[in-house]
């Protein structure tokens, strides 16, 4: 199986609701680096994946819409509370999506499976892979 | 599949027996650089694998009686070589029994796997995986 | 000149006054990787410019206050933004002030000077250093 | 499964043929840190899945013919693009083939899979991982 | 003295000229990761050094004529050796113009000096620095 | 002032005398990823602080009898606390010599200062810099 992983960051404030969260139930932030691996049994005739480029693009377009903001107040997160783990689903989802619908330049039936990992410090990072088909 | 991964290190000293050691069958010594993946396929109520904070207490149970020891007089270790290798299982055994007691915070059968990976230098490093189940 | 160097890590929410900061005027977060150099023109007699675990001590001090909090709404940051920039320089105040009182083990005349640097992300950082008389 | 995974790198130019590569069509150049993982169902009795310093070596044997190279000018990668991608499987299949017939040091039939991680940047990297039988 | 730094990266084909280059006279590559630090003596009345998505642009503007080509091909480096520490003086020069000019949002004279690092591999980078008055 | 870096890496073991040194009295060990950075003032004609491949060789030079060892069985240390530290003088006294005779491959009067910095894990580490002359 071969991969290609492209990353970027975002810098997002966020609070957690449960006791196992402890000092992090307060609003707090994270510098999260997202990396996402696109996962193809065989490379496309120019030898690639997907274009490095576009998948940074992709990356990008999941990404921007929480750069700089505070994900208690966005609406979509409501009542959720939004772990490292919980980010790496919501990126994967996007992500999923758009490779399914060819817009990573490739059939998306050629694309086997996704992993996210979003890494929140130097000693602490979560990880989603999973197939797209 | 989710997982949560954290990280510690340990500073210790040891030899290796067995000609293909080479210069390392003497008394040298190494920072190990050790992380923990917990692997599960849902993740609980909360939106975790396992809290980041738990999981960093359980790693550190496991590698505390390590730190600043000489690995060759460690009586559990005895006729051993405690390679990179080695350490990834040891440090696998202890935290796949702490999962599977429930110790680490959610009934131990939500624990899907275990990855320990151990950097030896920044060009050298092992890992063990396995199913708890 | 001698220095050692330690780092620890705080994951904090904060906001920006002033156009100059864009999107980063709304709430926001960060994980700051905070690292703090000791220098010496002379190593003492154990042969340390100071002892690398009281300098985590002295590190982990200043930032667990931050740790996990809304740097808004810190009574001691009123009206200030809390910049990178300026956070080298709370750090520094902070471990100066230590290290003036001899409280990281050594007599504070033989401590030269610090460095603080604040990773806020893999592409950006920024550090303050200064002679401590 | 255990695994042991050494680093080194190479230093090349190169240019790709067709339109999704954008400027990357220039005859540019990279960076390639190139890490090699033996994976292993069992420990040999020395305690290792491969030595480290032979794993270094056959990866070195690899990557030599390629050190300092214009790979548009090596004749074997002729009307190829030499991606990320496509070079983590020209190592592979290098060391496949050592691994297969024992070079490693250990019968071959005992080393499961390889995988062949290529980094260009801080940003992106490719894999290619299979099973060697 | 404060700093604020940033980084992006260039991917480059090369080649040098001199016997002391051995191998690397051949036309090569390299994965140059840039970082421009901008020192001051004080910070802004925004709490800053210059605002880092403005150095991040400053350092773009240098970079991106650079980006995927072949350096022995452009013709301002004609006949010169484009070493890691060449190319943190041209980085420099043009830096270092643009913050005397006030393009990086400060009174040019507010900034004392600048260093730029150049990263070739995990293992060899370069730098320079020197005052800009 | 320009300069130019290489790295290169040590697992040894060894103890320390001392109460300050709290666990650390005990025979451990440790990976210690050694740094080495000649400063210049000007380039040579060939555009280099000095040759990266020259670099590396005398900085593994010094390293190589220190590979694999138990420091507190190395004669010439007999008595010291081969601290982090005190690693960082004693490469840098053996690259002073090596470049003040000029086995950089330069005058060594052209040689402006050495920085040797030495990692002892992902969260500590020491330097020494000073002028050769």
């Amino acid at each position: 199986m071969y991969a290609v992983e492209v990353s970027d960051h975002i810098m997002i404030a966020h609070s957690f609701r449960g006791a196992v969260f402890g000092p992090a139930q307060a609003l707090h932030g994270a510098t999260f680096v997202v990396s996402v691996a696109f996962l193809a049994e065989r490379l496309d005739p120019n030898g690639i994946v997907v274009d490095i480029g576009r998948a940074h693009e992709a990356l990008k377009a999941v990404l921007d819409p929480l750069k700089y903001q505070n994900l208690d107040a966005v609406p979509q997160f409501k009542g959720v509370n939004t772990t490292t783990e919980f980010l790496t689903r919501h990126v994967f989802d996007h992500l999923a999506a758009a490779a399914r619908k060819g817009e990573l330049g490739r059939d998306g039936r050629e694309i086997a499976a996704i992993r996210i990992t979003v890494a929140e410090s130097p000693s602490a990072r979560a990880w989603y892979e999973a197939p797209l088909w």
